[in-house]
């Protein structure tokens, strides 16, 4: 089977058979496909798409170009919850002890951030000691004693994603749904696990822009996980505004920790619920949804949700007082206040701008191998829907140099718009898709 | 400016700017672009095209990666003939010296043939001595000698393509109006003529399969030949059968000697006496097409035109008295006539099977180190619109060994089609683009 031979099918938008992607991924996998034809064959898959089958074969021989984790004896169903990304998003956070609190085994395999938008690791980083990078058995242990732990990606899972990514980073194919879809299920169906809850942003500061792409996209994602033996269920959600009112690292590990308490905005708050719901629906520890939805409040106000989170901390060699004392965690020595220049109501909070100002001040990478400050970032003052007057504050910035700082606030003062009618409250969750 | 920008413009669809592409192809000459981008542009360019200012701007920037050949003093306009490549298409060593020996000057850069298409500089070689490395001052000398020369492409001229040629052959990028247009066009240019006729085959035996396919073609040739100085005019000519009689590189030249003496196969006869006299009209020294085939038919029926040929493989270090010699021409040790099942009409001889026929038979290259056997190949006994009765031998297969006899043998019973009726007469100049 020569590689120039599978391209020209892919080029005539012919479907690949279930050995041509096989050789494929094997091909990147061991360096035995120049990556000139891999990154080629990237771009025909781009342009002339995958079907579900195709999809699924490319997605499963990922799985097989590596390890698949084995939780064998640990009790209780293997759950976990991915995003594609938002702007403040730290509902992992929240979302993973209080699903070990309501029973679930949470294997949670996450990612860092890059461009705009922050990763779960970064944040859990700026927690003093917290390592994400633990063996398989590390991994195990903290399983078997807490119930959840939030880790990087180990080496032996997926290597073809992690090949296959750089290649798309640097030759624009990174926005295929067939792609993101393998790339995602191929390491999530490595983690062992039972079910899985998607959610899928939708919005200006989601990676998928529109509605119909958000609903391609978790279709694919639903149809790829059960082919392979993984229950999954995709929300769709809004991702327009930032989640919350914190977009930094250390920021937003306090308003998670705050959301453990109980605390949360608004918008946090349901949609870290709803997914924990899911999540204990998927994993067959509640028949209903109103059921779940139950227990997991019962784990939120109880405070088991923050003593499994103050317990994975621990055991993942953090420093678990900042549950306490968040004073504990790295803080911007400097901040500065934005002032309305107009009285009425914020009609809007544009994600991506946030992001963007928030990378610009360091809390995330323009490229992989920039360090972040974890401390800087910026407080969301008032959010879509507010009322706000002319020379209020609308946005605390936490920086640490002025390298950066005016563009950074040039974005900011872009991203809110400000209007005079209250905007209609729009949804968070838009659709299931099962 | 960056290469992955680049490509996402591209990717979706979007025209790129004149310094977008010159940067794509100096990267590519130097290497600072690495090949996987280079690789998935070109796969981005054969599924989203390029309009008519893309190419011209391409084939200008690999025009520009190497050295531009310059006849300053040479008496004579420079004209060139180049075709999309064909079964038994030897038509350039009648071409060249027939232009010639009307007082063009033909600076003929050709190619070596690959998979069933023969190429001119393979069969040149099959003369005893001749040489197709020339020198550009060498060239010059035969030039002002002799008025024709058919060489190789020497290392400076559009370096450019030969590394894009290298990528698209392996990564399936081979197929694409625009870059086969870059390709041609970028070495005819910087051959430094002043006028070029195009001979696009289409047909079954033609690279371009449909009428709208080659016509696409010829369209993008003569807007870049003329966007960039160059007086150029398209034939779209028909390519079902071979041309001629003769497939195999010494038997080739040999029909080429008998053409040059008037005795042509019709078709053959045909091609070469237009392509020529549209080049005598392109190149001024004619008002009129029947004035340019006047003068051709002189060149011919008083032998200058077979002169010509005789002092330019002289000039190239070739053995000329093949041409009053055939057979100190390479001669294949064996023949086998292949005999009709049935009688009635010759309906159709599929030049692509006669040519991977004669490939098999060492005729060609299935890989570019392939070694060719320059004696080898297949004599056409029954021709499209002949007469045949059962029995009566249709091809004449010459051999060297046995090694894929059987193989080619199969192929030839396939192309040949014999039906009842005599088929009407297919023209063979099918369209000109001007």
């Amino acid at each position: 089977m020569r590689g120039v031979d599978i391209l020209r099918k892919k080029r005539d938008g012919l479907p690949l058979e279930r050995d041509e992607i096989e050789a494929f991924v094997r091909g990147v996998t061991d360096g035995s496909w120049p990556d000139y034809q891999a990154s080629a064959l990237l771009m025909a898959i781009v342009l002339r798409g995958m079907n579900a089958d195709e999809t699924a074969h490319l997605t499963r021989a990922m799985v097989e170009s590596g390890a698949k984790l084995d939780w064998t004896g640990l009790p209780g169903p293997k759950v976990d919850k991915h995003s594609t990304g938002g702007v403040g998003d730290k509902t992992s956070l929240i979302v993973a002890p209080l699903a070990a609190a309501c029973g679930c085994i949470v294997p949670m395999m996450s990612g860092r951030g890059l461009g705009h938008t922050g990763g779960t690791l970064d944040k859990l980083e700026a927690i003093p000691g917290f390592r994400v990078d633990l063996s398989m058995d590390e991994m195990r242990g903290v399983l078997e004693r807490v119930g959840c732990c939030i880790v990087g990606q180990t080496h032996d899972v997926a290597p073809a994603d992690k090949k296959l990514y750089a290649l798309r980073d640097v030759t624009a194919t990174v926005e295929s749904i067939p792609l993101i879809t393998a790339s995602i299920m191929s390491k999530k169906i490595a983690e062992g696990i039972d079910a899985l809850v998607m959610d899928v942003k939708c919005g200006l500061g989601a990676f998928m822009k529109t509605r119909a792409d958000a609903k391609a996209l978790a279709q694919s994602i639903v149809a790829t996980g059960r082919g392979n033996g993984v229950r999954t269920e995709a929300l769709i959600t809004a991702k327009d505004a930032p989640l919350g009112r914190a977009v930094g690292n250390a920021l937003e590990v306090r308003e998670a920790i705050d959301a453990l308490r109980g605390n949360a905005p608004r918008d946090l708050e349901t949609l870290a619920l709803t997914l924990t719901a899911r999540m204990v629906v998927l994993g067959r520890l509640a028949a209903t949804q109103a059921e779940a939805e139950t227990k997991v409040r019962a784990a939120l106000t109880s405070g088991r949700g923050l003593d499994t989170f103050r317990k994975m901390i621990a055991e993942q060699f953090g420093d678990a007082r900042i549950v306490d004392d968040p004073s504990l965690l790295p803080t911007a020595p400097k901040r500065l206040l934005l002032h309305a220049e107009r009285g009425g109501h914020v009609v809007g909070v544009h994600a991506e701008l946030v992001g963007f100002a928030a990378m610009m001040l360091g809390a995330g990478r323009d490229r992989v191998v920039d360090e972040i400050d974890h401390a800087v970032g910026v407080r969301i003052l008032a959010r879509p829907g507010e009322a706000i007057r002319a020379g209020d504050s609308f946005a605390e910035v936490h920086y640490g140099n002025e390298n950066r700082l005016a563009e950074a606030v040039m974005l900011l003062r872009k991203a809110w718009t400000i209007g005079d009618a209250k905007p209609a409250d729009a949804p968070l969750l838009l659709e299931a898709i099962s």
